[in-house]
């Protein structure tokens, strides 16, 4: 961390910063330039404080932060790849893993023919919601038991692991006896009772990145995963909010190459909600695999015309199974399979 | 709602549209345009339907929503403006409410000296975290219970309300004991576990706008809490995130009229998390006055220097009470008193 | 355009509105629902005309737009795609051209070994500032008239087309002297100004996207070009300002195929201005190929540590050689080549 | 500038950044931490350097800058407040100068009767658009130098000072004879042809905020101003673009308080641009006033109803004189007049 005192600072100013650095544990060194003192602070858990701590004290002008927020997720703290296996798939090795289906399961006939489409395409895990979070109360709100059920059904009919969200952490451990990988959705990546709890489970969480928080915040989010001994975390991008109103969110294709410098965490890419529009989900996922994405997470319904959430986002069966011929080709571009 | 056909939509394109919304129990128009036919959905709950049910239908170009998504939150709902009464303290009325109070309870000595300054500045209810959602798990996750338990304590000794976060919806009964109002955090804005169990509650309800949310996703987030019984709501302009990077969130205060005109509830606006620094408190405080909020959420700290959390957004005794002079000529310039 | 009325809207209000639309010579068809009444607004000529016409109207609670801003760069006003022609090169065609070079001129031995290093590369085009928009009056600003007659001998040296960037209205016929393709930078994308010169010069035009500019502005600065009769457009795609600071800008890998559903010009991304950082340079590239784009725009330094401009987001001439190697494979993965 | 090297840091490249720093003639201090090493760089002017020229060195991991990019317009560099001079009038003094006008100059009779409303509402300084920057080419783009006499005219009548928009670096001297202020429009806050011929011309400069631009970037196009040697310069703040669709833009009311800590230039504020709607401006214009603005600039039309341009936002004659009182109150409340 480095403090940078203003520029008429006094001696005794500059004092109370190195004096609150060593009650803190920390080291100091001073630089002493021709207009203006910077103190750096030294030590190995920098990250891990606030920078308001020195920034309230008199004469300081700014404080900088130079080590990262986030520490387990980091490569630093880890420089191999983490892989997580679910059932034999390996997700953050050389195969891109796919994981489609519904938004909402509806009920069985939906979820069956999504399941069908599904496991035809190539996919190797199903994704379904029974816990709906939703913008309106108004609005459907999901199957919640009775869905879980349903998907446990179709696990079982269609040897397919299950990837499906919990909006509670009162219902971690009811969740986790029908699916094999827990979902954080984007509002509540920075629920920090539902990530402790999670932490907890050790059993795979899919942790989709909040719409407007950072890749450091997320990397933090993942932290309160890793911190309670869960390291079955799986980062999913899935668009963040910006002024561009043609798409419901903007894909962020930086933040692949980004985070594979900076964490070693599988990361896969959800291309159905960042466009909100089923005719740019195909481009969208080629670049995300083009990119490096480790997997991809894409909303199929049998009916998408009848769908109660997100119709508009979702492929066909057909189109599905068309895309998914065109990604075998991009993967292996890159050196991948699907 | 209004559904755009493409420019050359066949006759059964146009009468799938029709036929999709006489089955919803809606009425529709058509226009026939020079270049392209648009049908207008009538109905008094279409604000409620998402569009996608009819952009998915083959055909459609684009559907544009009139009506609004919220509606018991809408000033055309109930014209008359809302007055939430806490301990006697009329929240929406002509005098401006000031709650502060520090980020979070540390100690007894810590809450009893902010209680004092907080009560001696005139500030009406005492604010004080007792669970905090922190970025980092490394950080300090406040006193709980035993926050809790000081917070009572203050409001006993010097008889004023409290108001204090809760985190999870299992929280609610346990948080209304000790409480006068409950706040809802900004990264729980949509957190709608947490919003259905406070609508049942009852208690008074703070609601932060989320940091990335728009006005009309926060005024649906309060229809969760309207929707369930609960009325006695009161909304918090606190920030949003934009690409700036000089202060911390920033002030939308052009929300402030939005939100006078579109609904009923008060509103109150905390600029110590806008601002993120104690220096530009007193210049968003007064712009918040002078714009027309009821009140506001500032952060008195007895001693920023050494505060755990937020302490260089917190304003000491003597800045707070300085402060506190100049709101009330700025409160009078426009009618109101503090 | 759709004009919704409020809840209690008189029927003078409502002729108000339809007398208006007759005097701008447009039909109205009007909609009386069960709460508020619409008018529908028609005619082909709606996209360009203002809502404010309509919003300033008594009675008027909301007027939304159908039809978009843009007109002749609309894919529904040409279906057919665009090629842009430079010498003999065609953008927008199967092959995907990469245009790269140096950020800046900055002297003989620079530029020749940057266009040996492009050519060798397999690019088709040579790109170098000689007008550089500096954020700083004290950054180094570009060689202007030495800088094109150097770009000007590297062009007849490798046989190579150029691309330049203008910034004044007064030096495009000095401009179009020297190079093949003359660009418009983010800063200016609304410099209507430089744009009304350019629809006049009938030289083709790459128009970079304003960083903060929504793609519908990014077509109608496109349709200033093309109102003045100049239909070699080429649109770049270079990242829009976004909440996240980890990369210099974010690049909206969806406007892509929302531009090839909408836009008949050719498009090219950009991904080293969108990135800021070399490391990053490889995989963007690659997502912007897989996701449809036309080409791409691409910094390269012989000696980055030296640059005058940008030098942290050039690709040195081996790791452009290796990219270049690469994209091969992605561009032939999607049906295209180099 | 603070160089952070990656965690296994060679000596070898340690030692590259400090030949570098010292090849720039800048000091060098190393922090050698139990991680890494941190090389402080000392130098008056750093601010001015690209952090590029370090960020590209081998075994570099981060370059934090910590002086400011921009200078001249520091309050580092000028502690005292700057006042702009126009006709007697002190912009950045303690009366709160109030400008105000149509958008554009559409006639005579318009803009006589606009300055009448100006004028007797108390107004001191006439505004109005000859030439009209416009996002489509199809829209009404200005009087050009026939409104420029108009306002000429309306000046002398009136006995009024005038401020109007340049959009061209070659029309400044024509723009010269004609107004006592010259503005430079958002969208060209980044045009540096222009900055430099505003420079050079020493005329006072309105220089609006770019709305997608930081406050560092607007104070370091101030600078292109003042390094030419023109120091008549006046900031105004106009709103931010963001992802909130309820206004035009965002009024960065932070950016008040963060201006009057940074800078020693004058600060206006235009609320008519930031919100788009006429029944927002008083909110936001007080709220200007209350957090410190020196001025505010807008928009009065004598008929919004016929406006050419921006009628939504124009207030009408009678509007305006209620706020003018309005503003009194506020601006007295905080110790000034208007």
């Amino acid at each position: 961390m480095i403090v940078e005192m203003r520029k008429n600072a006094t001696p005794e100013e500059i004092n109370g910063v190195v004096q609150k650095a060593k009650s803190l544990g920390l080291g100091t060194q001073l630089n002493v330039g021709t207009d203006k003192t910077v103190v750096a602070l030294l030590g190995s858990n920098t990250g891990q404080l606030s920078t308001d701590i020195f920034a309230v004290l008199p004469g300081v002008e700014n404080v900088a932060r130079i080590m990262k927020p986030y520490k387990l997720a980091s490569r630093e703290f880890k420089p191999q790849d983490s892989v997580v296996s679910v059932s034999g798939i390996e997700i953050g090795s050389k195969q891109i893993v796919v994981m489609a289906g519904p938004c909402a399961v509806e009920n069985e006939e939906q979820l069956m023919k999504a399941a069908t489409a599904v496991k035809e395409g190539g996919a190797c895990i199903l994704r379904g919601g029974a816990f709906k979070p939703r913008t309106s109360p108004f609005s459907f709100q999901g199957l919640e038991k009775a869905g879980l059920e349903l998907l446990a059904r179709a696990r079982e009919q269609f040897n397919i692991p299950v990837v499906t969200e919990v909006v509670d952490a009162h219902d971690v451990s009811l969740v986790s006896k029908y699916a094999d990988i827990l979902q954080v959705g984007s509002r509540n990546m920075q629920n920090f009772a539902l990530l402790t709890a999670l932490g907890k489970s050790k059993h795979p969480v899919l942790l989709k990145r909040g719409f407007s928080c950072t890749v450091a915040e997320w990397l933090t989010a993942a932290d309160y995963l890793l911190a309670e001994g869960n390291n079955q975390v799986i980062l999913c991008e899935r668009g963040i909010r910006t002024f561009e109103p043609s798409t419901r969110f903007s894909l962020d294709v930086c933040s692949i190459p980004v985070i594979k410098r900076s964490s070693h965490l599988p990361l896969i890419v959800d291309p159905s909600h960042a466009a909100g529009h089923y005719a740019l989900v195909p481009a969208i996922a080629k670049a995300a695999i083009a990119a490096g994405a480790d997997g991809l997470l894409i909303e199929v319904h049998p009916n998408p015309k009848e769908a109660l959430v997100d119709g508009l986002q979702s492929l066909t069966p057909s189109d599905f199974a068309r895309l998914m011929k065109e990604l075998r080709l991009v993967a292996k571009s890159v050196g991948r399979y699907i």
